[in-house]
């Protein structure tokens, strides 16, 4: 299966180059495939906060990489560079907020510099460590494809009707995608039948994104507006709803694109099971519970313009773009540890305490 | 509370005249408020099916008047005008398959016609017939608008934090609206803190349509996603859904615009109360249950081109613009006949066999 998968690897959107960092720009997908040159932290944090680059782990990868230049800047310029890339460290912490894998790469970032032994060369050891926070996020989507179809495999079997919201996919990651590797895996070994891929307003990562990748590994996928997905699993016989998620407090609860919590709860209702793909480095063990996350807000043009066009009375808008998702309507969270099954604060405590079991 | 309501009125969509009808194109709203003329019956048929004009009464009472048209140009004809006449009752009804009021208006019409007294001008009649059915409409809506702020006021009393979706409002009927006619009402009395409107994907009736005519008369509204609603009901206290419908069966369960499926799944999960609001002409008693419903799908590229452009993957899609609510999914059914708490088969009967009591 992982050799599959990585045959099958066709969508990158992150790549590290000696002078910057490059990214796919993912406002102009699927019209237009673009790449951006961030050479500061400051292009990074930009980067980010536009959403030229998102999904959880894109942005954490990123943020290490935005860190490795604010250090070249930092140590170019002299003197207590150290305190200095603090700054820098805020800046990209900023940039959005509520992705708990943003402050986990930076915090990875910060520690790594403490544990700097003699001799070493700062710079080096940043790099180094940025590639390996971009490697691990690749391996730990490589093994939640492979659980996450296993789960699939031990509860139905054969073939599968999936329907996935947002965009957990590779383009959201350091490759092959959460709730996406997982599907993938799925596809390769034969249970997908059909994908359904909600739009996933206002920023359309499901018709734009979602869609995209699937339809360049030959996956059947259709888009449907958002608000159909209940009509779906009435009609379609929807099977699994399979997605990734932003943070994930020690309770279970998911932050997750806005919609999640709405497609939950119609699963709940036709008992269709619900899947959580997302790493370790998502679950966020001092947030005790989902009213603790800070669930971001964005600007309401967003919603009102479509296409660049104001398309809506100019009403007021209210533009949540993360929602939050109780633990008791979730089935089972994936990560790159294990699975937990029916979600609890004393499960995710025992997986959490885990090493890495695959 | 008629009286204010009519003195609140600021927005109309259906103008009979003389020589032809005059529909406000939807299309373009907010935007452009600009009025084409339908000179023949075939052209008020593109119109409905075009969405030019859309709603479940305002197509009925459009083709009503298009039935007019029609009569006009059969009779100048001369020969067996009104055999003729049945080819333009096809064209108006195959226009849109789902809202029962299209196929209802046109029934009356044709009833007109068989009741014709000797020596009675048939065109004149037919106008008449037109006329009475947009008035009736009309006289519908605020009656409903009254019950269903009374509704309102038995069950919560005062400040209504309120959930719509689509346009159910004057766009949509002959005036006033239907949810909308309730929400104003609602509002004219005190009882409206808030309206939150979905967007309504693909075709934007809420942030076009519903945003702008609660604007319009200073209803304090936000737009939000379709995807949101839940969250909504989570975190901002919603007390009511009220929505439209296209048809409901005798059993009580009800076509409506894509997504009122999925926002009565999540009323029912967060016990907020579900109110529809549609006249009896909605009510199709020879259709025994939801199952039974031709629910409309339209063309892909409602949901893959955004303003025009085509922003999606050229994926495949899915757009079905109507979805079933069950009946126990619904906490009443406002007609103009009265109110049906916890529809089922006996209670809609009831109400039907009833003469008006408003």
């Amino acid at each position: 299966m992982r050799e599959q998968l990585l045959a099958a690897e066709k969508v990158k959107a992150i790549d590290w180059r000696e002078d910057a960092l490059y990214l796919l720009d993912q406002r102009a997908l699927p019209r237009q495939e673009s790449w951006l040159a961030c050479g500061t932290a400051a292009a990074v944090a930009e980067a980010i906060a536009g959403m030229v680059v998102r999904g959880a782990q894109a942005i954490g990868v990123s943020a290490a990489y935005g860190v490795v230049l604010a250090a070249r800047a930092r140590h170019a310029q002299g003197g207590d560079w150290r305190a200095a890339l603090e700054a820098d460290f805020a800046v990209l912490a900023a940039a959005r907020p509520t992705a708990a894998n943003l402050c986990w790469a930076l915090n990875r970032m910060r520690e790594r510099l403490q544990r700097l032994k003699s001799g070493e060369d700062p710079l080096r050891a940043l790099e180094a460590e940025a590639a390996a926070i971009h490697l691990s996020d690749r391996e730990a989507n490589l093994t939640m494809a492979q659980l996450g179809a296993e789960l699939i495999r031990k509860h139905q079997g054969n073939l599968q009707t999936v329907l996935t919201h947002g965009n957990a996919g590779a383009l959201a990651t350091g490759g092959f995608g959460t709730a996406l590797g997982v599907i993938r895996a799925a596809h390769l070994e034969g249970m997908v039948e059909h994908v359904y891929a909600d739009e996933t307003r206002p920023w359309l990562q499901g018709s734009r994104l979602t869609a995209w990748e699937l339809l360049h590994e030959n996956i059947p996928v259709s888009v449907i507006a958002d608000s159909a997905a209940a009509h779906m699993m009435r009609t379609k016989g929807i099977t699994w709803v399979i997605v990734g998620a932003d943070r994930i407090a020690a309770n279970g609860d998911v932050a997750g694109k806005i919609g999640t919590y709405q497609l939950a709860v119609a699963a709940m209702h036709h008992a269709v099971r619900f899947m959580v793909v997302a790493p370790s480095s998502s679950i966020d063990m001092d947030t005790d519970s989902g009213d603790d996350i800070l669930l971001e807000e964005r600007d309401v043009r967003e919603l009102l313009d479509l296409g660049g066009q104001p398309l809506a009375a100019e009403a007021g808008a209210f533009n949540p773009v993360f929602d939050i998702t109780p633990a008791d309507l979730i089935d089972a969270i994936v990560t790159e540890k294990g699975i937990v099954e029916r979600p609890d604060t004393a499960r995710l405590a025992q997986l959490m305490s885990r090493k890495h079991l695959h």
